[in-house]
């Protein structure tokens, strides 16, 4: 059966620019971490990029040891004889900039202050985040990708990327995307950044990274994981059990749910910054891909290669709606675009839990283009 | 056209019992508020109960005063010539235990103590809401209730007094409503729990009543009231407009949506008490139809009065599936039900903000009722 890429490290690419975001502001040096599994052709013509969502990082397959645990967050999908198989294709995938796993971010130091940027970091748009990957790209003299695949923040990503380089992208897979963040969406996100601001150790965003403000990062996780599942995804693994333990008439008992999502909150304090969290949260609320276009139209006139992209029926966070919305503009202006509805219970999430469901269609996708 | 009530004053009885609620604690003395509009008939056959939501009030209708800017919460719906013609009937609304509007709830002084129940006040489940309004109903000489409506929390009450009171009560009308509260509903007040949890100054409940957690209920306020709207009505009332004073790349510029969730949070805060919320938020998580019997089947055979139903298209806190759940077994049953699947875009609020959606139904419904 399909294999493990195996031990992976992450590698860290410096650049000595200052890149101009679309708010206007200069970001620099940058830094950006990034993994790499298979090997590159001869004709540098079989590079596929991966794009990682909101906390995910560039360890998307293998182990970093013998002793790891956990393999990278899409170990599923990348590796020998797997979709995104390691024995044909040469697969990149690089941490956004904004994000706190070794790419330049909140918490990177700022050399003109020898200081952590923290809030004075700039609000950076998905379109940003690529652009800082082309000059990765070019580092590697990579003139070409094959696709570029990600789901949610990762599907902004590809889009943006077969918008902006028509000239080095072949293809793109957005996966449980939008063309543009829903009030619902923000709505959100509003509360987790407000769970944040309540918090007294967030001190506007110069708290100590060994004292985090815990709380607030928890409940603001929270948010963002419900948003993630279904009511049917609920159902099925926590239906309306009560925690053993607790009584049901006691004022803090709880639900399974409830302790369920007070476990991952508190699990992904460990694991995640704060203020990168915030910052990637106003990244997926800035989203429109006709920023700085005339319209929905004129931005994806842009659009010249092949789009594969799937939606799932049980995701509120960014519904169908919003993924066929763009596909039909695509249709009408005569792009080619193949779109699938995928029945799956598990929200915006199935695109990590059930890929098993749409990944026969990337791999007739990639096939189909040589 | 249809009037008002025109000034109303909200009344107080004083029950010198032990409840004996469901989780076994007894609760008393009880105070209940109360208001009542329209005229009791010769035969008391003409009383009508309306029971209200989470942060609802006996206030359903007309003014405090001349100078009152606001009428009660469901005014449209209650007066002379409307849905529930004041000029018939006989309405009833009285303000559930556990809340803050004049009846015994968390913020009242246990007579024991001397002191504020706040967080030994005990959890009260909607039989136990039935179970006082009983009381009132004894008091004020009512023998029977021509029909038991509300919405939401309102929905649950009526549902229970159906099964509960077969003898007094000839019909019910639940709106929005559930026969019992899914994970997702349990997840999102467990969101709004956390976050006032996470205040410094709710201090476990012992908060003043003049120094609240103010930031904390403001959060959680938002929280309940994203679940109460929905994507489209959202999209209709702010889009994406981005606040006109905000710069769109500052960390702390905001959307339209996340403004107003915030002033409208903040000035809940003035209107509510943070106890009471938390224990209200409680007895919609516990809330199960077939709490000690033996499912769902068994609860329901003992409802024998005709039931009118409506669920809302766009309601993802309590889905039309969760309102179809019940009435299908209630048709298995043979029980006379009527249900109506209302289209309407503004999610669980439609009951307040679209009445004229769904009262021609009610109107002939009562009519039929005689």
């Amino acid at each position: 059966m399909s294999a493990s890429v195996g031990i992976v490290t992450t590698q860290y690419a410096d650049f000595e620019v200052e890149l101009q975001l679309e708010s206007g502001r200069l970001l620099g040096p940058l830094r950006l971490a990034y993994e790499t599994y298979g090997t590159l052709n001869a004709d540098r013509s079989n590079a596929i990029l991966v794009c990682h969502a909101w906390t995910g990082d560039a360890h998307a397959a293998g182990r970093h040891s013998e002793e790891d645990r956990k393999a990278g967050w899409w170990d599923d999908m990348i590796g020998p004889g797997k979709v995104l198989d390691t024995e044909r294709y040469f697969v990149l995938c690089s941490n956004v900039i904004g994000s706190c796993k070794g790419s330049t971010g909140p918490t990177s130091i700022n050399p003109r202050t020898g200081k952590a940027y923290n809030l004075t970091f700039p609000v950076v748009m998905a379109r940003d985040m690529v652009r800082a990957q082309k000059l990765l790209l070019d580092r590697l003299d990579i003139p070409s990708l094959l696709t570029v695949i990600g789901g949610s923040m990762g599907a902004m990503q590809a889009l943006e990327w077969g918008i902006h380089y028509p000239e080095v992208v072949r293809s793109i897979i957005p996966i449980a995307g939008t063309g543009r963040t829903s009030p619902m969406a923000i709505a959100l996100n509003a509360l987790a950044r407000q769970a944040v601001f309540n918090d007294p150790l967030w001190k506007k965003g110069n708290y100590k990274p060994e004292h985090p403000p815990a709380d607030g990062l928890a409940l603001a996780r929270a948010v963002g994981h419900i948003s993630f599942l279904s009511d049917t995804s609920m159902h099925l693994k926590f239906g309306r059990k009560f925690t053993a333990t607790d009584g049901l008439f006691d004022f803090f008992g709880r639900f399974e749910i409830e302790r369920y999502l007070a476990y991952n909150g508190a699990s992904f304090v460990e694991r995640f910054d704060t203020n990168a969290f915030l910052y990637l949260a106003k990244t997926l609320d800035l989203y429109d891909v006709a920023w700085n276009f005339d319209g929905l139209d004129d931005a994806l006139s842009h659009l010249s290669c092949p789009s594969l992209w799937f939606a799932f029926t049980s995701d509120w966070l960014y519904p169908p709606g919003q993924t066929e919305e763009v596909v039909t503009v695509l249709r009408r202006l005569g792009k080619p675009v193949e779109y699938h509805l995928i029945d799956s219970d598990y929200g915006h999430d199935s695109f990590l839990v059930e890929p098993e469901k749409f990944t026969p269609k990337v791999v007739a996708f990639l096939n189909r283009l040589g």
